[in-house]
Order: structure tokens, then C-alpha cells, then sequence
């Protein structure tokens, strides 16, 4: 009696329910019902380009952090560099704490995820509280993640103090550690609030890490924004020696040209789940090979750096590019100081990474080759890059490096 | 000269720019630019309900599965009942290997989340291959959020084997595990591609799991479908005598009114970012607490099952609801060979619970509380859950236990 008034109570708006079997009878092989659940998230942050942050009449981060208690997660360097002055900034705010971790890419794991997950428990830090980064990019991909997994996820800030963390590693969605060797294995999507990008912290950065993170503003040119490409060739040596504090305004255009286009990029496909093809994994392809190779004695960007010639190299190979174009992008990397060849780079490498591209890119490579300035394509499958090919890019890289063009 | 075009080729599209400050001269204090980032992302699963999953005719587990590859994730005891089923259907699939975890409450850690990416990695699954969960609640938690981080999250299928996890933690978006002794501290919203319940699974389950399993059916009910209520009150103690396969009827429609509720439930806010106030919260304010102290020696529907008592008792205290429905509440849960009193439960363990929800909840305790059946109210601040009636209530549950009413 109480079942026969059921069917009237059967959820509504978007579920669907196939008539409930109550008759008893056998049920046919296969689904009886089917309810299906639609899920939605929205999210928007602010990229925020600033001077003078910690200047107690900055009250930029205050704003930021509203009356929310937080957890100020920074390096060894940064607290030498800063300490005092964002000791006196956070006294203004409701910190309940700060943890300096030695993040580094050989101690990016689950280990330091899990420091800052312990001192968010000591300190109790609510649902509502938040995290905030304040280093490179390995701090910021430790509290990325940690915020995404603390409570199931609570909000985060950060503040990159690396170039490379101001224009690409700092402002996506993307956190991630390293897990049994293989690099970023283990991450999360998980948008932070608001990114704050002061050049002024470039300033104590010593000319490798410029460089490195000029690498991204190349990737960023190269790849879709000649502008670009024409603003770091004619400033890149002069940042890269002067902290990227000269020249004044090329700096800051760089740094705005090159996070506007990052963030295009990021919006077409912000949870990479709209297929694999992403133009800014040019320079990403081979790179964590190289660096997982070299026990992370090679920096990020100059990792990047060396794919990108040698994705040049490739193309040039494969007749996309003229060799004026390749020698080009090779004058522009040395000028910023950047490596276009590493001694460990092989063959064998190589197509190991393409297979790991595959893996990770739903079994197409995508490897993304430069085809003129401004302008990518993607090589899809492991045989549009030959052995062949290969070995005449590597050959052409390690004439460039020494010096052979 | 390349700087004046620059304005030309700022970004647009959803994109904000200020003018640049290319004057030289000192920019003001606070941004000289701000660009904005949105990214919204849009998921869709079905729960499907069957039967004989596991027989060679049933195409539902090879069909969801499709050419991708995958790690099947279960338990001993599953593996145990199953074994030869599950190695004969996943021979029919691009399977990778299984892995066989120690699930359960006391092993819900961080530990068993690495141990499934460790096997990921040495099985080499790719970022299209996805993890099936086959198991228990605390299974399907692990493999979620195993899921979420691997390569950034890939995809997972879930078959909850346990009541609770068939109308309860295995349908909704979240996976998380304990970590310093705080039960589910780290976790993630990563929702399935598809759940596939088939109450067979459910006749192997000894009693004590089926009485967990009516707890979360009872949440249900009374929060927010009397129909539903009465169903469970009408079939409850055959149900447990049966493996839920007694009355059929009844336990199928139980089955999926339960899920369907839920489903609508988590719909309205399923990544919780929408405000705190959360009907599914009924009876899971106190269990944190009475499951943590007991040092996880109860199930977590019998916690579920003494909250609802409790949450009863303190409505009834606060005249929220007549004697007459208390009284019906707990005799359910009694019916259903449920507790509803621990010894563990005093008042001091309520106040600590209740101010840890308060850090979870955004500020507000929100203790759902019974209005009526299939009505509830939420208990916002610590005040409305004066030591006195929490005191009352108390007294109230521990004669009920002691079968004096």
C-alpha cells in the first residue's frame, strides 16, 4: 500500500529514474535504475600586479586576507630576505602562524604537503581560513596542493618572489609534488584567490633565476605573441644583470604580456579536461626527462630552455621552421643566459620522455614545435618525431652549445 | 617605438587591464594592474543500480571500463568472496594489475593513498586509465582521492560492496582519509565517472554492517523523505536479519529513494562552496568525535545513529519536536539494532565536537536537528546548544540505553 504511492515520490529535476521493478519478478540482467548527478564549479581569481607589498602602507594582502585567520607558509630565504618586514605586516592580520620550509625541487613530496597539513591542525586553522605562499614556485606548488587537500579544500594565496613563479608556476590552477622520482606526479587543480606579483621581490634574485624565468616569458612569445618575443630580445641581457629591474618598462610589460597570454591559454582548458593539446606545454615536453636526469641540478627553466631549442631544432629538421628563424630563437636563449643543450640529453632520453608525453597527454604526444614566431603545432604521434630526426636535432644542439653554429 | 603598440595587443576577452605605467615615473602605491582568471568546470556521473554485476552475461563494468586502462583497487574480504568473478570479468578489459589494501578505519591514512599511486606508477597507467574502487567505504575514499591526485587527478569508477557505501559515501563527490588523528582531515571532491551499486553485494554483509548501512537510510528519512522513513521502519529488523535481501521490495526501493535524496541533496552545493548549512550533515556533528575517541572501535553508522539520537534528544530538550517523535526516532534506530547512547559520549567530548564543526562549518556550528520527520533545523551558534541541554539530553540517551524510557 505504502509502495504503490512511491512513483509519486520519485526525485524530480534532473534525475532520472527508470519505473522501480517492485512486481517481484526476476530483474532483467543490467541496470534496474539510473539516477545521474550533475556537477558545477565556478571560480574566479585576480592576478594582481603591485609595488612596495610589504610597505605597511601596502594594504594590498590585508585586503586579501580580510578577518580570516591564516598560516603564512615561506622558505628560508624569503624569511632572511624579508622576515621583519612580514612579521610586521601579518601582525595586522589574524596569522595564526608561520611555517619556513626548505622547498626545494629535490624536497617537493608529499613530506612537506604533509608539514603544512600538521601545523594547519596545531594552529587550528577553520574551513574558512586560508593559506598563503610567499616564495618560489615549489613553495607555491606545496601549498597549492596542501590547501586543496586541507578539509577538502580551503583557500589559498600566493605571493611568487621567482620570476618564473610570477609568470607561470605562480598563477594557474595547478599544484603538484614530486613522487618516486617522477616529477609533479602527484597534484591538484585548485585555483587560488588572488596571485599578488611584486617585481620588486625580482630584485634580490641572482641572474640564473632571472633567466630561468625569462625562458617562460620566451615560451610565452614563442609560442603566440611576437610582441613579446621582440620585447625580451631587446631586453632580455640587461634584465637577466640588473634583476629585472632594467629596463624599468620592459620588465613590467614582459610581466604583464606574459601573464595576460598565460592566462588566456590557462582559460581555454583550465582543467586540462578538454583535451591534451595545450600550447603552453611547448618547452614541457622533454624537459622533466632532463631534469629527473639530472637530479634537479638544472633549473626549471633552463630545462625548458633546452627543449624549446630543441623542439626548434626539431622543426627545423622537419622543414616547419628556416634555419634563420631557429638560429634566431638560439641567439635569444643564450642572450638570456640559458643553456640550449645539456650533456645528458641522448636520444634514448628523449623518446623515453615522448613516451611519457603520450602517457600523459591521453596517448597522443603532442609534442609543440615551434612554426614561426607567434605560432605552434603539435606533433601528435611518436612517429611524426622519428629516431632520425632526432638524432640530426641533438646533432645541431650540441654544435650550437659549443659555440659551432 | 615597440612599446607604443603595445597597448594594442593587451589581451581582451574577460580579461581587465589597466594602462600600463610606461612613463618612468614612481608608480602609485598598491596594483598598476589587475587581470582576471575564471575557470569553471562541469561534471556529470550516473549511479546505476543492477544486479549481478559480476555475472559473464552483465556488460555494465566492461562498458564503463572501455579500451582505457585500469588498476582495479579492493579489499582482502572482497577479494576473498569475489576473487574469481572479478579476475574473470577484468580479463575481458585492458586491466593493469589490482592491488589488494588493508581498508579500513584504523589504516585510512595517507599511506594507503601513496601506496595505490606507487602502484600506478610501477604499472604504468596513463593519464586516460582510471581506478576502480571495489570495496567499502573507506576503499572507495582511498581510491577517490587517489584518483584526484594521480597525474592531477584521472578518472575513477567506484562499486561500493557495503550498504553505507551504496547509499552514502560512495555516491557523492568526496574521498578523503584521517591524518593525525583527525578523521578525514585530508581529502578532495573528485567526482566518479560512474557507481555501480548491486545489492548482491550486500547478502555477504554480517548484520552489523546492514544496521550502519539503515543508519544513513534513516538519516535520509527523517531529514527530508517520511516516505522514506516509512519504508525503513516498516522493513528494518528483516532487512538486517536478511543482507537487505528481505523484503526485496522494500530494501530496493530503500535503495534508491536513499540515493536519489542524496543525489538531490549534494546537487544543491556539491562542492560545499555555497555556504555550510548542509542537510547531509544530520548526525555527523557528534560521530567525528565519538568515532575519533573510541579510537574508531564503533561503525560509523552506529556514531551516525547515536548523533541522530542525541541531535533527537536535544530538539525534544529545545521543544523542537514532541516526545511522541523522539521516542518514534529512537525506537527505530533500536528496531534497526542501532545504539543510541555511547559510554564514551559526555558532555565535554559534545562541546569539543561541536567547536570543531564550528572551525569546519565556516564560523557556525550548524547542528542539524529534527523538526518533524523529513523536516530539520539548523543550530547555528555554540549558544543554541547550551551545556544544560546537552546535559538533559544526555541523561535522556543514557536511560533510553538502558531500555528505560
Amino acid at each position: 500500500m505504502l509502495l504503490a504511492r512511491l512513483r509519486d515520490y520519485l526525485p524530480t529535476g534532473g534525475v532520472e529514474a527508470i519505473p522501480p521493478d517492485l512486481s517481484g519478478s526476476r530483474p532483467p540482467l543490467g541496470a534496474w535504475a539510473s539516477l545521474s548527478m550533475s556537477c558545477e564549479s565556478r571560480r574566479r581569481y585576480r592576478v594582481i600586479l603591485c609595488d612596495a607589498l610589504l610597505q605597511p602602507e601596502s594594504a594590498l594582502l590585508r585586503d586579501a586576507i580580510g578577518e580570516r585567520n591564516c598560516l603564512l607558509v615561506t622558505t628560508p630565504t624569503v624569511a632572511r630576505l624579508y622576515g621583519p618586514a612580514i612579521r610586521a605586516m601579518m601582525k595586522k592580520t589574524n596569522a595564526i602562524g608561520s611555517l619556513i620550509l626548505p622547498a626545494c625541487e629535490e624536497t617537493k613530496s608529499m613530506n612537506l604537503v604533509e608539514t603544512v597539513c600538521d601545523q594547519a591542525i596545531s594552529q587550528g586553522l577553520d574551513r574558512r581560513g586560508i593559506l598563503i605562499g610567499f616564495g618560489g614556485g615549489v613553495c607555491l606548488d606545496v601549498v597549492t596542493l596542501s590547501a586543496s587537500l586541507i578539509r577538502r579544500g580551503i583557500g589559498h594565496l600566493r605571493i611568487p618572489t621567482t620570476l618564473i613563479g610570477q609568470i607561470d608556476a605562480g598563477i594557474g590552477l595547478k599544484g603538484a609534488v614530486n613522487f618516486r622520482g617522477k616529477k609533479s606526479f602527484i597534484g591538484c587543480f585548485h585555483p587560488p584567490e588572488q596571485v599578488l606579483i611584486d617585481p620588486g621581490f625580482l630584485r634580490s634574485l641572482n641572474a640564473r633565476f632571472i633567466s630561468s624565468g625569462i625562458a617562460e616569458a620566451i615560451k610565452m612569445g614563442l609560442a603566440r605573441d611576437p610582441l613579446l618575443f621582440d620585447l625580451v630580445e631587446t631586453a632580455a641581457p640587461k634584465l637577466v644583470a640588473s634583476g629585472f629591474a632594467e629596463p624599468r618598462a620592459h620588465g613590467r610589460e614582459i610581466l604583464r604580456m606574459s601573464i595576460g597570454a598565460m592566462l588566456e591559454e590557462l582559460r581555454r582548458n583550465p582543467y586540462e579536461d578538454k583535451g591534451y593539446e595545450r600550447v603552453v606545454d611547448f618547452g614541457h615536453t622533454f624537459s622533466p626527462a632532463l631534469e629527473a636526469t639530472q637530479s634537479f641540478n638544472i633549473h626549471h627553466g633552463e630545462a625548458v630552455a633546452v627543449d624549446m631549442a630543441l623542439s626548434a631544432a626539431i622543426a627545423r629538421c622537419l622543414g616547419l621552421i628556416h634555419r634563420d628563424l631557429f638560429d634566431r630563437i638560439v641567439v635569444l636563449l643564450r642572450a638570456a643566459s640559458l643553456p640550449v643543450f645539456a650533456p645528458k640529453l641522448n636520444v634514448e632520453l628523449c623518446l623515453e620522455a615522448l613516451k611519457e608525453s603520450g602517457r600523459h597527454r591521453g596517448g597522443s604526444i603532442n609534442l609543440v614545435v615551434p612554426a614561426g614566431i607567434g605560432r605552434t603545432v603539435f606533433l601528435k604521434r611518436a612517429e611524426d618525431v622519428p629516431r632520425s630526426i632526432l638524432s640530426e636535432a641533438l646533432r645541431i644542439l650540441r654544435r650550437h652549445a659549443l659555440g659551432d653554429s
